[in-house]
């Protein structure tokens, strides 16, 4: 019965079926238990779609320059996807994409695929949906995919891994936190958008942008292009479009993209250990009372909690 | 000879001695083969310091703050230690602290321990060192351990959760952006800090905090504290100490501190379970080779890289 549905599923997915399509997401953001069969059997037509990373500070713009660019690509005829990655918030779960995107024609275009993504877990874990989804809306044919996410915390360094092009959008108040942000966002950037570009202050963050570039991009292939934009007056977005293009060509005539395939099957591998071996460990009838046990030892002294660590392991018979 | 080394610099370290103590936790932050033993002898004293944790944007007044609370701490003879995480930069490594510190008395104070710590690796890694770093203190008699770190991210999500009160040190300007942080910081504050507060906007933060707060914990028994300092001019430091006494006696009083406790010993053990088992996988003669096997096959599309994560975990024989 199992091979059945999904074999009709994946027929209707091949097919190009819209339904079909949000349907093995959902199966695979849900861990149901046919998601592995799906993604074996769509995995070898991954490796197509451009993947996009935009991230930046809360309030710079991210989404409506994201649905600026989705318009421009849809006058092309190019096949789109979004997803918003909301890591810090299990509550407010997506909100940061949702109002403007719906509000927009862009929801209404079938071409358009639309997903916002809130952690369920650990911020591994996100990292991992976030990827399957993409190898979905890969396989199913999608010419660009954007992952938006905001800030700079762990999710969005791997989120940035994930994609193939990262924008990062500033604004030109971010000028005064550009040095404590520079560690974080600076080296994920393969282009730089200084959005709201209208208000004070954008020449004098572009110009300390371009000095942090001349002594970090010394001798590398790639140097970050700077691009003023002020997405809700349109201006600019064509420019970004072609930093994109430009960006994903040096990606493939450089082999650089080899390179990026490689680090991303690697991640991804170490992340599945990860957890296939956290619920061989915590997800069984012993593991919370054995923790319960632990915990009271370290807590008369008895033992340290690297000690208690050692036990768990030991006990816990990875081969059965 | 091993134990000798360790038993000798234990006594030194429990006879008060600050450089056995500086070289206990530069043996456990190196991980050096006699860290276990030495957290072992040491672990049965832990759990008499206030840990106190401190957060919030960059140049919002952080480090000013803790030199502030640290000299007032000081003079009611308090043993003080200063621990500035920094983890999105392994290439900065800790200047966040470091400059305004060194400028200060506090320096010079051997009462005063300051360490500042940059990620070397994972962020679990992170948590877990700092963790350890504050235990040595503890055991060592220190009474208040204040721990910075900068930002909203999952390690300061971590480190929160190591301090018994957390600060949240917000400026007026963050009011803008105060609904896109309240998931992360929000959640995380027993205590609000409204710093140079003699800026435009700090009343409108402080009563949307307030707004915030009347919806979040309706029914908590902990509402957190709104307070307006200026720490370069140490106005509002005092009434600060008062909300962290304040705050670590209902913690003592409510016995909540023993649920914080059972807490952070859970997460401890999981980590530490998490990074046996990843030292058992990934450091060993054969796992480079084996890893780069399996990029190749997940490349040539013969498996995808969950089936090649549960064939490494197959052959990870974690019992020897």
């Amino acid at each position: 019965m199992r091979v059945s549905i999904s074999s009709s599923l994946i027929k209707r997915f091949l097919n190009g079926d819209h339904a079909a399509c949000a349907r093995v997401i959902t199966l695979i953001e849900n861990n149901h238990r046919t998601a592995d069969e799906l993604i074996s059997q769509i995995y070898s037509r991954t490796g197509k779609a451009h993947r996009i990373g935009i991230t930046g500070p809360p309030g710079a713009g991210k989404s409506t320059l994201v649905q600026k660019l989705a318009t421009l690509y849809r006058s092309e005829n190019k096949k789109i996807a979004i997803i918003a990655v909301d890591p810090t918030s299990p509550f407010t779960g997506g909100a940061i994409l949702g109002d403007r995107i719906r509000m927009s024609d862009l929801f209404t275009d079938s071409e358009v695929f639309i997903r916002s993504m809130a952690s369920r877990g650990s911020v591994g874990g996100l990292a991992l949906q976030t990827k399957s989804v993409c190898d979905v809306l890969d396989a199913f044919g999608k010419d660009v995919i954007f992952i938006e996410t905001v800030g700079v915390g762990q999710v969005e360094l791997d989120v940035a891994q994930l994609a193939h092009t990262t924008m990062v959008v500033l604004v030109p108040e971010s000028g005064d936190s550009i040095q404590t942000m520079k560690a974080g966002l600076m080296e994920i950037a393969d282009i730089f958008i200084i959005n709201k570009s209208d208000r004070d202050g954008a020449d004098r963050l572009g110009v300390s942008i371009e000095a942090m570039l001349d002594l970090k991009t010394d001798g590398l292939a790639w140097r970050p292009q700077v691009i003023n934009t002020s997405a809700v007056q349109e201006r600019g977005v064509e420019e970004v479009c072609g930093a994109i293009r430009y960006h994903w060509n040096f990606l493939n005539e450089s082999g650089a993209i080899e390179d990026h395939l490689k680090e991303n099957i690697q991640s991804e591998i170490i992340r599945f250990v990860d957890q296939i071996i956290s619920e061989k460990i915590w997800h069984n009838d012993k593991s919370e009372k054995m923790m319960a046990k632990f915990i009271q030892e370290v807590m008369k002294g008895n033992i340290t909690p690297k000690v208690a660590a050692k036990e768990i392991v030991k006990r816990a018979n990875l081969l059965t």
